[in-house]
């Protein structure tokens, strides 16, 4: 069961009505934030998850919009009495990050800052898989994936029938062959097929790309650039290195997503709703992220 | 004519439905913002006063709930074409600032940071004068008040008959003696009686002292700590170096301003209008500060 939502759904810059977008996704106790903007602090604070747990906050990038509401988070993990160390994790450059963290005197808990040097390694939090992909963008931005593997189901029946001994089970339950006793043990005498886990991923700031469609390939749950709802602000999403409705659907199309969550749109986007249909006609399973917006993922066997 | 707006009206952090508090004072084409916390380029879009013509913020302190929104500022008036420099003054410590300005990449203008020092010395910006004094606080914080001197009126009518050579008007004016022909000219030959101006005065993050009293004396607006509403609340506030509605609401008396406006409220008083009672109990004029809230102050006479 991963739970994910969405902090706020702006792009550009916060407005009355609407955040800088920003994620949250939680599994197992283990919460992490991606991006936070200014003023992110105010929607997370009314999602409720709370601020101590999150010990990752992932960067796509270091335009402002992105990043501006460190310190905030900062205080309100302190406030919460957070302890355990925090990483700030994103692509090259992250040392811009020193003059926001450095406003925040008196912090009880460790800052680490790890730059993502190696784009086509994946990496683990916990339990979870973490991908990235550079996108088409005018700086250094990167999208993530967030994958779940799921465990094979294990078969104690066939265990007890093969004789093999208890202090095994775990070990062969994971994956992995042993030898014990003069005998071998592989994975396969107990476990069952394969089974499909999880996986979110997401992705802002961008011009469609065929790396990005591979790498969402599959998705439970696309978050993608809603920058423009009508397709007459393709010269502008041009331009400016963003996309449209049509366009990020159209990659959730190729890439055979499961849902498509829409989100970061332009100031200038005030109702992203009416323009739904642009994007459902091309991929029906779209919907119009908004901030506070969540859903819980569920293993499907 | 003064133009003063609280932007925000929170302390400590923002909420959903109260940024954080700070003030924006315009006079003949000038404007300046008091603090900026996480947040404040929301609301000030919003008040529409725009972001070019701000070429002073000033700071009554460090703490992160005064100073967090500085990128978010800094982009904006990137975004509105500023080019004038922009003038960062607060107290001693200022620094701390370079962290925040240093994530803004490629700023079109220049940006000084300038420290107060002597804290007893009043500067202007254009036609205003400033001056501060320390607050009773946690961390060195100002009081900041904004004087408009009112020139005396000029008597042309009495300036013809006196014979006073029209190039030498504007100096007495503006109250200096000259010397011209072999004649000394001194200003009270043409000018009425002395006229008052306007004063605003703005304190938050404070206890109560007399040194603030003697320092918002007389002024037209008086803009006063708010943290909390309810008496029951002052040893918290004691505690924390706040304070109560009735202890502002004291402070306005004694120092006979016209007006008072509290700000500056804690997040858990959440709805501050339920205690407008217990401070106009002591100092009728006061309204509850708000988001948003305007005022016009014009000359007397």
């Amino acid at each position: 069961m991963l739970d994910i939502a969405l902090i706020g759904t702006g792009g550009m810059m916060p407005t009355p009505k609407r955040f800088l977008a920003s994620a949250i996704i939680r599994y197992k106790g283990t919460s992490i934030l991606i991006d936070c903007g200014e003023g992110t602090q105010i929607p997370l604070q009314s999602l409720g998850w709370g601020f101590k747990d999150i010990n990752n906050i992932l960067f796509t990038h270091y335009h402002g919009d992105h990043i501006g509401g460190l310190p905030g988070i900062l205080w309100q993990m302190m406030l919460a009495g957070k302890t355990e160390p925090l990483n700030l994790i994103g692509p090259v450059g992250i040392e811009i990050l020193y003059g926001l963290v450095s406003v925040v005197k008196r912090l009880p808990f460790k800052i680490n800052l790890i730059s993502l040097r190696d784009l086509d390694k994946s990496f683990m939090i916990d339990d979870i898989e973490i991908k990235t992909t550079p996108l088409f963008h005018g700086e250094k931005c990167l999208a993530y994936s967030f994958e779940i593997k799921r465990l094979r189901e294990f078969d104690p029946i066939k265990a007890k029938e093969l004789n093999i001994p208890i202090q095994l089970w775990n070990k062969l339950q994971k994956g992995h062959t042993t030898f014990y006793d003069g005998r071998e043990f592989i994975p396969d005498m107990v476990l069952g097929t394969e089974r499909k886990g999880l996986k979110v991923s997401y992705a802002t700031d961008c011009r469609p790309s065929t790396s990005l469609i591979d790498f969402v390939r599959d998705s439970d749950l696309y978050i993608g650039e809603g920058m423009y709802g009508s397709d007459e602000d393709l010269p502008k999403a041009k331009e400016k290195l963003h996309s449209t409705f049509s366009e990020t659907a159209t990659m959730a199309k190729k890439a055979g997503v499961r849902e498509l969550w829409l989100t970061h749109y332009s100031p200038s986007l005030t109702n992203p709703k009416s323009f739904i249909n642009v994007a459902q006609k091309i991929f029906p399973n779209t919907e119009i992220g908004e901030d506070g917006k969540q859903k819980v993922l569920k293993f499907q066997n």
